[in-house]
């Protein structure tokens, strides 16, 4: 028996009252923690696999703590389209980072079954256990698993309490040895899409519910040491200083012109720390971080050589000591074209005024190490002051509603293509 | 029977004997640390006292526990030319800080005394005890009782073991009651002298042995807090952030420039706190410290003045709150110049083709406190790249015998315009 699709507004309902059953799971209570292979982790992946078989998918649990549910196509065995997100949340964070992802994917299975609609493809749903790197020095270890790209050596980390992976592994259920066969062919998976709370502020401030992600960044990060002379602030005068601080203050206000000189680019100062950080002392040198980022390899590398550049002219023209010591690079992950139009396509279908406002992601997402394995693209809802990782992490259930009905239109899409 | 007065040299190479003598006591082995009131600095009054005495001068310790030398001039109770500086140090300190200023005193007393020389006025030294407010939370006690401003509050106060200072000074040998009648007549004192290491880079950078001080510089700290808004530093945009650190940095330099832009004025950023200090969120807020300095009132309430201007205007600019919280606040002590002028003959009677540079003082001093009861005048001296309270200060004997020279004449210029 066939019935027509729920509306966004049921559909935003729908998620609300899913987060609410998933988000009681917590490692402490008053406050939403579920870290990895946790208890909480464990306890909502149980729900998950319920959530998932109710809503007519064959559902696991992995061996690497993912839970997976899928919906045969026409024949078994057959390419799935997936839609994913995770489970895992930071430390006191909120209630939508990843857990609206994996509801969407859930309540576009169960109103595709609902409504009797056979696709050509089959639908598969996961949940993602690792994305927030809170509780060991992994990286997006569970899509990795996926991906064919788990690096064992993520077993033997620890967390802050010396619990080593692989034993926290073994009590959650999960299994070291059979993490290796969870890797797809990247043909079996025809489309990976993720809807994600946005976690900043375009969307809002463009007043669109809804965006269709271009790429995730390339970002950089690197720690700058600044060093000048240290002296009395009364006796020194200004023409004799070298003052690591005004040297350091002039760097960070390069970096942010730097960053808006190039479209969609950002560039941050967040740790600042004069030596020896006294009022009456000129300071002798400065610690400080710099991260920068950019959808494009190209930007970020053009990036990088201009702060080279323009701090290195800084440093000279005021006689202090410079080095940057760079920790941390990741590449851009663009999201596949096709999939970026077949999003377009799925806001089309909604039939309502919603812009498909294109944006890249400066934060990192399961999707990028999927995009390794096949075509990923992400769906980025509207989210309140762009605040996330926070108990203030806020949306409106109508903007799950409209992003899960773009999401079931954008799966009908590619259905559509396939016939 | 008459003899020549001593050279520069003789001068410095005394000087540096007795420094040596003075500077072996201690309250820490190893370093040189002599707070006031600690054994150190009892043993140190003793030794001073002794000093004086074989130079000639009738010596005590006072109730607040400086030591005070007098040889009468004609007839007793003259007007005195009193010459002095303190031997308390900061923890860790410096050989010359203050114990230069003393030991040439001393030395001077006992020049004249050895060639016979007559002075139409009284000749004091004094080795104050309290210059540097390391162990109480006093403000220059000890010259502040013979002005006749010490404060009764600060016999309460207590250093960071709870002793009291009143209790202190008892332990020590001197005599809470007896402060008040250390208050001089103002025209007790014709002239206060003070030698003293320049704890800046100015003369050493000019080549001069020594300088004359102008003033001491009229000082203003404040407690600056900029408030933006907190984000990630991955998904805020450039044209959305309103960035705390950003804001801080270009007031930090905006204080640069105003200071640059006034002769002999100094500003300083020290303290410089970002919140949260995380790589990747872009500084809600910075809390910073700043600290300008100038020799004359005026230009002090000028900057005073550009400083909440200019914040103001990068506040507005960036969107960002602004508190500016002043804490402490000094009038400029300007030096007197008939004084000035004496020491300025005083480096020309030596004949040699020192320079007469004038300078202001950046760092306070007891001649703060005894400008408010009588003339007077400082004389820096060069040291070594401006380095103070720290074992690496450091000058050389020559200059030490060229700035001792100098006092020596002046002090002779100053009976010469008495005659």
């Amino acid at each position: 028996m066939t019935q027509t699709l729920p509306s966004a507004a049921v559909l935003g309902a729908r998620a609300f009252a899913a987060l609410d059953g998933l988000n009681r799971f917590t490692d402490e209570p008053g406050k939403l923690t579920r870290l990895y292979l946790s208890p909480a982790h464990r306890q909502a992946a149980e729900w998950t696999r319920g959530a998932m078989e109710v809503a007519g998918l064959s559902a696991f649990i992995d061996a690497a703590g993912s839970v997976q549910g899928r919906r045969e196509g026409p024949t078994p065995g057959l390419p799935a389209v997936m839609i994913g997100s995770h489970i895992d949340t930071v430390k006191d964070g909120g209630r939508f980072d990843g857990n609206l992802g994996v509801v969407a994917g859930v309540l576009v299975a169960q109103a595709l079954r609902d409504a009797g609609i056979a696709l050509p493809f089959a639908l598969e749903v996961i949940a993602f256990g690792d994305e927030e790197t809170v509780r060991f020095p992994t990286s997006l270890s569970t899509s990795s698993a996926l991906v064919g790209r788990y690096d064992p050596a993520w077993l033997d980390s620890r967390d802050s309490d010396g619990v080593v992976l692989r034993d926290a592994l073994v009590a959650f259920g999960g299994d070291p040895a059979g993490i290796a066969a969870l890797a797809r062919k990247p043909d079996s998976i025809r489309a990976y899409l993720e809807v994600h709370i946005e976690q900043g502020p375009v969307l809002e401030t463009e007043n669109e519910a809804v965006g269709i992600v271009t790429a995730i960044n390339a970002q950089k990060r690197a720690r700058v040491r600044v060093t000048g002379e240290a002296g009395h602030a009364g006796t020194v005068p200004m023409r004799l200083r070298r003052d690591a601080l005004a040297a350091a203050a002039e760097m960070a206000l390069a970096l942010e012109a730097i960053a808006a000189g190039h479209e969609q680019a950002v560039g941050t100062v967040g740790v600042f720390q004069p030596d020896p950080g006294a009022t009456n002392v000129v300071p002798g040198a400065v610690d400080f971080t710099i991260d920068f980022r950019s959808p494009h390899n190209a930007t970020l590398a053009e990036m990088d050589r201009q702060i080279g550049e323009c701090f290195g002219e800084i440093a000279a023209r005021r006689g202090v000591a410079l080095s940057i010591t760079p920790y941390s690079q990741d590449e851009a992950t663009p999201m596949a074209e096709p999939l970026q139009a077949a999003l377009a396509a799925g806001i089309a279908r909604t039939g309502s005024n919603l812009g498909a406002r294109r944006l890249p992601s400066g934060a990192g997402h399961d999707a990028m190490a999927m995009a390794k394995l096949c075509p990923s693209a992400m769906l980025f809802v509207r989210c309140e002051k762009g605040v996330s990782h926070s108990p203030l992490e806020n949306m409106t259930e109508a903007d799950a509603g409209i992003a899960i009905r773009v999401l079931l239109e954008t799966v009908l899409e590619l259905a559509r293509q396939e016939a």
